[in-house]
Formats: C-alpha cells, structure tokens, sequence
C-alpha cells in the first residue's frame, strides 16, 4: 500500500490527505434533512446524513487527492449506523482508487493488537471462510504500550502488504505533557521516533517503509528533526489549515525527493463552504466548495517546496 | 458508576471484573456450530456464537462479580455483526446489573475525543433527538495525547456520571519501552499516574474519583508506588492469572479500606474449560467451568487481603 500512496501521489501531484471526520455540525441542513424524511432523527438518519455528506466530497475531489483519511470516532458516535457509514465510506473511497487511511489509533498488547489488525488491515476466519471486515489500507496506531502493541500489526502489514502510521509528535497543544518529555536529554518523541524507524525496518516497500509516523504540523522544528530520525517512514502530517499549520512549515517534513510527507487537512476541506474564501459556493455546492479548497491547499504545500527547492539551487 | 462499581463490589465482596474478550477458538464447537447451522460460516455466524457464548458465561457468573469489561478488539474483528454483538454484550451485561468497562483504549484530541465520549459514554444529537449509541459505564483510555485528549472525556463522564480507566503501566513486557523511561529520575507512568490524580480530582464520588487508572497485575512494586500517588483512584488491574499475576502480587494495589482495586481476568475465565482444573465440567458445561473459576479467583485474592490484614495486626 505504500507503493499505492506514493504512485497516487506522484499521480495527482498533491501529498495530502482529505480528514473526512464528518460532524453533523459540517453537514449542511438539506443533507440533513433529505436523510431525516426517509430515516428520521435517529441514529440511521445521521449515518445517512453523513454518508451523503461524504460521498459529495469524495465525488468532487477524488480526482484531485491520493487519499482519504475517515476519522473513527466520527462514525462510533453514531453506533452500529454510524460505523455502517464509516464501512461505506472506505469501500466508496477505494471504488474510486483512493487510499483509505483510518484514523482509529487502536493499540493493544498481543491476542487484542492481532484482533485490531486482524479487522481493519487483514482478515478473520470464521470455520473455513475468510473475510476482511473493514479492510482498510492503513490505519493509525498508539504506541504507549510498546512493541508487544506494535509487533501484531506488523505480522499483518506484512502479509497484507498494508501500512501504518504511529502516533509520534501530535498536533494538539498539550502534546508535550508526555511527548516532550526528556529522556537522557532526548524527548520522548524522537524515542518513539527511533523505534518507528526501527518497526519500519523490517516491512520495507520499495524506498519507503509501510511503517509511518504521525507528527503534527503545528511542531515544524520537531519535524525536521524526526524526518532525519526516520528517513524511510512516511510522516502524516496532522493540524494543517483550522489547526495553524501552513505550507512554510511543512518543507521539513518532506525529504529530498519531494516524497515523505502526506499532510492532513479535515474541517478545512469538508467544512470549507463555511468560510469566509468559499461562501460564494453556498451550501448548496457545499462539495464544490471543497474541490476549491483542496485545489488552494495543493497550490499552497507546492508553493512552499518550490521554494525550497530554489533555496537549496 | 463509580459508586455503584463500589456497591457491587461491596455486595459480591469480589473485587474482579471478568474480561469479555471472547477469540473464537475459546467458543465451544458446539455453541459455533449451532451458530453457523443459522448464520453460515459468516461474520453473522461469528458474532452470533461469541454473543451466545457470552450470554452463558454472564448467566453463570453475574451474582458472583460487580462488572464486567468487553474488549472491543475482540468484536471489531468481525465487523459490523461483531459491534452488534458488543452492543448485545454491553446491553445484556447492563440489565443484570453488572458494571460494565469497555476495554476500548480509545484516545485523540478536541472534538474526536469528545465523539468518542459521546459515542461510548453519554449521548449524541441528532435533530430534536438524542441517543446513547453504546453506553458503556466506563471506558479505557490512552493518555499519550496529554491533557487535550483527557478533557473532553472528562466532561462527559461529569455530565453522565460515568468514569475512565486511564492506562498508566500496561501488564505486558514491553511495556517499559516508554512506560518506564526516566524523566527528572521519575518514570514516565508515575508522572502519567501524577496526571490520573489530578484529572481524577475533577470528577470525585464520596470517596473515589469516577477517573481510575490502568497497572498491571504483573508489575507488584509499581502497583505499590502508584498506589500512593493516586490515593482516590480506582485501579483496574490486568494481567491476573493467564498473563501470570497472583493474588499475592495484588495486595499492594489496594487500599487499607479494602477498596481501590478491580483485578480482571479474561480468559481465566471464559476458557477455563479448557484447563486442566475445569476439565471435568466438559465444553458442554463451560458456563459451569467458567462460574468455578470465578469462584477460585475471588478466593485466591479474599485469602491475599486476609493475610495482608493478619500480618498489619
């Protein structure tokens, strides 16, 4: 799958990843409401109301983006529909040649971390028939609990060719509280960072491993350092957009190659007919608004390397 | 429900939670079969016979222990019938009383954590209307994201009433990998258990907080300082029994009042029949096994606390 995303990316000449993290408060009132008449306000109606959400987006953008990244909690919140939605929504974006990435950040330990993969990455057995139940192409994974976490995943990503990505430097404000952490005068990040590296070793694709990290955008210094601690992981890039993140910070995270860094951006595409740039589009067009806004993004995360690129000639 | 875990352990004078983590291969043949005879050899079947072996394990045992705690890696990995089945699990467990952990180890930022909150704990909205998709009366959480993760399931467990378990030091080998890795000489999981208390002081019941924490069973000597540095949290603790841990190991996760710790055991339990102990119950009677292991296990620790006290006095 690391061989997928990259010839995605060099397809579509745009290393980003569209959140689809579907709140109800994003989904303008005709969803909603065509969803409401035919399956009332339950939580069948939201899941409807959100998986219409998602398919506009994904129609009108699928062209332009490698990947997509469903956020897990978004479709649990709505129960057993809700994760109906959530199983729709990765087998659409596949139909459409996507990359599915599911943001779940499961870990366990063994037999559990071996069930995690086994539903969102590999396959089950059930007597003699095999299935693979969510079947995404990658996931996100806590590292909190070690390799003993860790190690069932990579049992699968091998033999199912899929990919992760570990939580390494988060995005949010807080992160430091246990990240930044000095550890023998090193951060508990770049720690984690190494053992990325070192997990990543043993599932190599072709230049890159399936094994990636996750390091947020609002942390451009901190990116830098871990793009050298793992120089063959592939960085998901979280907080770009409604987070503070902007294409400037984001040279460090990519290397040399133009490759390595896939950068996230959910409300600020789904959501974007709610600002300011793109209100002309309306709710109505709510799915044109956010092809506007992943054009703008990839214009901005291009501008910024192109600029690197002249400072380093 | 951190009042009403007290009164149920108070009232079965058993501090345990049976772990629901049903792997197919602890399923009986005959329950599978009888499943697949109506579902096929499907996820439907599947989730059919870990709910019924379920169901019979609850029977058996539901007068003799205060709470449960499903893992939801264990019905992820049948998909959408396997999350039906935990619903099942979660609901059925409710309705004779039990308290109910789900072991989902969930953890993110801002609005995914509280989706997460919501989808697990406390309601959601859809229109005019609001549902509590699965309800549990506590959930597992990974603290790696810091404070901006935590908060929002705090709110919700104010709100509802409900509580956390927030994992500290993992029962598992490698646990130590970041777990114990020293920060001004302090390991992490004693600043990550400085952090439980303090979030833990937000969200008190009479005398013990609504936000617990994680440690296992199979590290005594730090069950012992955490102990101390969260003196009103409740400590669910793994690792008993298969993963090793005794009840002698247990008692420093105690408090002097008795209270303050919950020891799970998983597949102690529900497979018991398979060991050599339970033997003579037979797979037709695992229910039965199941019951008598739980009946040994509240033993072994009622026998531990015993001795603690005789030797204080």
């Amino acid at each position: 799958m690391i061989q997928k995303l990259i010839a995605n990316i060099k397809k579509t000449n745009a290393p980003i990843v569209v959140g689809l993290d579907p709140m109800l408060s994003y989904v303008p009132e005709h969803v909603q409401k065509k969803a409401y008449e035919e399956y009332g306000e339950t939580l069948e109606g939201a899941a409807e109301a959100i998986w219409q959400f998602n398919k506009e987006i994904v129609d009108k953008t699928y062209d332009l983006i490698p990947a997509v990244k469903p956020q897990s909690a978004m479709y649990e919140q709505f129960g057993i529909p809700g994760l109906m939605a959530f199983k729709k929504t990765v087998d659409y974006c596949k139909s459409k040649g996507l990359v599915v990435i599911g943001d779940v950040k499961r870990g366990d330990i063994g037999s559990t971390s071996a069930a995690y993969a086994a539903g969102h990455l590999g396959k089950v057995k059930v007597g003699a028939q095999e299935y693979a139940p969510f079947d995404e192409d990658f996931i996100t994974v806590n590292p909190y609990l070690g390799s003993d976490g860790i190690n069932p995943f990579l049992d699968v990503c091998r033999e199912e060719k899929k990919g992760l990505f570990i939580l390494v430097k988060t995005s949010n404000p807080s992160s430091g509280e246990f990240q930044d952490q000095l550890i023998d005068g090193k951060p508990l990040y770049e720690l984690v960072g190494e053992k990325v590296a070192q997990w990543g070793e043993a599932c190599m694709g072709d230049s890159y491993s399936y094994v990636g990290a996750v390091v947020g955008a609002t942390y451009p210094e901190m990116g830098k350092v871990l793009r050298k601690v793992m120089p063959k992981s592939f960085i998901l890039v979280p907080g770009y957009g409604a987070q503070g993140g902007k294409g400037k910070d984001l040279v460090h995270f990519f290397n040399e190659d133009g490759l390595g860094a896939i950068v996230n951006s959910s409300r600020g595409i789904i959501a974007a007919y709610k600002q300011e740039a793109y209100a002309k589009f309306g709710p109505e067009n709510f799915g044109d608004a956010s092809r506007a806004a992943v054009e703008a993004m990839v214009a901005d995360i291009e501008g910024a390397l192109e600029t690197r690129t002249a400072d380093h000639s």
